[in-house]
């Protein structure tokens, strides 16, 4: 069971000329599921976490699972008007435009280590917001983690040059 | 440590005369979600279960810690147009006109044993829906679980009477 091939590559999706690399088959395959689950955090796996902060949407299926696994809080990072208590909020941009998250105000706690999750790291704009969210409330940003990394659009190293340290599992090259 | 002591009540939202349970205060609570998590399918430890099928968004929180919990794969079950391969789909009835959701057409086996997850259930239009789903790829629905349950609104009443049995941890009525 290779964690590569279970993941699934659509050809022109969204739109021509993308390769869309599909996490639903990895995540529906039991032990690879698992196995991607705890190969992400097993670095941290005896450390004391306090909060996994998941982005919406598919970073909550991964983020869940990895909350469970460490025995942390979980905290839902939201496109904006969709959280119902009182939050803070980062704009950031998009190729065309701009987009925004926000996260409870009261979700972390000054001084909690969080560890960052999502499915994928492409140019790490939406990841980049979250790493400012979890700082505002005076969380320390342990690691930000992505089952698949694509390098050649830098969303990883973008995340280095914050100081965030990055883990990743799969890589897909000429994007 | 007490599960309905974690879930915080916010009145008026999102419209005035509704007291919104917000489960984000349970997520967050390390123990709390850890508790509700292996509580909600305790029935289940011992089974094979193969597939965890959770609503989006807030069932993926809890549908990925349960998947992660049983060692099962995990089934996204979306609003119409996220899924990036070939689907079916379910429409269904809301108070003022109809919504839809949808699943890869081969996220779910024939004979499959799949549980269903979501963080709530009230009227039950969306779970009864999801249900209609996972049947119609051959899948057999063991149990639909639900951390809060609303029974004045009558979804788990709805889901029994399609012969799913239903399991819920906390129950607010007078909704």
């Amino acid at each position: 069971m290779n964690l590569v091939d279970s993941i699934r590559t659509i050809p022109d999706y969204p739109k021509p000329g993308i390769l869309f690399r599909d996490i639903t088959t990895l995540l529906g395959a039991p032990r690879a599921f698992r196995r991607a689950v705890d190969e992400l955090v097993q670095p941290w796996a005896g450390s004391k976490i306090d909060k996994v902060a998941g982005i919406e949407a598919r970073g909550f299926i991964v983020g869940g699972a990895v909350a469970h696994q460490l025995s942390a809080g979980f905290v839902p990072i939201r496109k904006t008007g969709k959280l119902p208590h009182e939050t803070i909020s980062v704009t950031y941009a998009l190729e065309y435009g701009t987009d925004a998250i926000e996260v409870h105000r009261d979700a972390i706690a000054p001084g909690e280590q969080v560890i960052l999750v999502d499915d994928l790291v492409a140019t790490g704009g939406t990841a980049a917001a979250a790493v400012e969210l979890i700082r505002s409330l005076g969380g320390t940003v342990v690691a930000a983690c992505f089952i698949i990394d694509l390098p050649d659009l830098g969303g990883a190293d973008k995340l280095r040059a914050l100081d965030v340290p990055v883990r990743t599992l799969v890589s897909f090259e000429g994007h």
